[in-house]
């Protein structure tokens, strides 16, 4: 999804609390940031925020970090969000970036919703679950790295199983058709919303890195 | 499938040189048995035979053996297979009974299509992909063990993926939708061809043990 730049997006960014401006910054002293020690999962590509809003809210003892590469994209999820919430953040930035952002070791869960689908064979090294992407999210989360990954997409889904079979990751809880199983506590995303309303399955699985 | 019990199956069975009936006593013995030293791929619930019919052609120095649990399906396997195939033969057995017929390392592949979906979760432990299963193809192929899985029934494809990832095998080619990928050389069995000219998706993967 390619959103129109709004006009105020930038003053949203510069003004919203839970913008982190200074991102490269903070690495290696987001605990300082937020001021305690919980763990801290990242999202990257959060959309308009709402799986991480729900997650901050849910969760007061972990820390979220969105990253999202849309200057509007990332003003909308800090504006839809409540500006109190001491255990969120947004940072507008790429993927690629990541090692600019954290200290190995620093994120513990990476979530990835919804991402971009790279349908055509020459793209698929720009899917977030491409290998290439996964070495580096093992390298950065250090030995207790987690993935959790849904998608729509079973083009997607299942390059994305075979890829992180691939760099032998632990896979479990893998469900093809999430809304009809047994997995609770789901937190939807938007994306997730639009596409299962429309009855089409969700596909999702939790990958580890192996020890 | 339940088919109906054929007075002729008895007859075929002792009539066709296909159909191994003292396959206990072949234990340890199948390379003598085929008189060479070719590797053993195994099917367990072949059907009526057409996959190792087929793989028996297109792959002359690969022996097959096929295990069915139904009198009369494993005699209408034999009795439509070419009498004259060396590599190819069929056992009338349950797969609960495979280290009373093969001693540790006596064959490298399992073959599992279509297996039955034993749909209701108090009977998930009679899947032929439920994790007693595993251990126990792993334990009688030996550390080259590898099996090759294909279904119609997404319910137990993402069982088994679970089932294969908890028990820690290797995965590859994993497939969400064979028929629209570009896996080659597919040979389908009798069911895939049924459910696949319905327009089903077929899921497929192979699975190696992590040595
Ligand atoms: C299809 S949307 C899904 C949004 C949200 N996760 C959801 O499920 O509703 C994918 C989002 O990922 C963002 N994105 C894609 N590639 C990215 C990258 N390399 N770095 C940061 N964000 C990215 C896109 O801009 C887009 O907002
Ligand atoms: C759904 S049919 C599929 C047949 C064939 N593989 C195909 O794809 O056309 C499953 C077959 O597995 C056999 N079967 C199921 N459980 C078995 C077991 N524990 N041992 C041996 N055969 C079994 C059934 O009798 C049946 O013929």
């Amino acid at each position: 999804m390619r959103v129109r730049k709004k006009p105020w997006a930038a003053q949203e960014l510069l003004d919203n609390t839970l913008v982190i401006n200074d991102a490269p910054e903070k690495k290696g002293k987001w605990k300082e940031y937020f001021g305690n020690d919980h763990p801290i999962y990242v999202e990257i590509g959060c959309g308009k925020g709402g799986f991480l809003r729900k997650n901050a809210e849910a969760y007061p003892d972990v820390n979220f970090i969105g990253i999202e590469q849309q200057e509007t994209v990332v003003a909308m999820a800090a504006r839809r969000a409540d500006e109190e919430l001491p255990n969120l953040a947004f940072v507008w930035d790429n993927a690629s970036n990541l090692s600019d952002l954290f200290e190995v070791g620093e994120f513990q869960r990476l979530y990835l919703n919804f991402s971009d689908p790279w349908p055509k064979k020459r793209t698929y090294k720009r899917r977030l679950t491409y290998r290439g992407f996964l070495q580096e999210y093992r390298r950065i989360m250090g030995e207790d790295a987690e993935i959790f990954f849904k998608t729509d997409n079973r083009g997607l889904f299942e390059f994305s199983l075979n890829e992180f079979c691939a760099d032998d990751w632990k896979l479990s809880n893998i469900s093809l058709d999430l809304h009809n199983s047994d997995y609770e506590g789901n937190i939807m995303t938007e994306y997730e919303e639009k596409f299962s309303s429309r009855g089409m399955p969700i596909y999702r699985l939790e990958a580890r890195n192996r020890k």
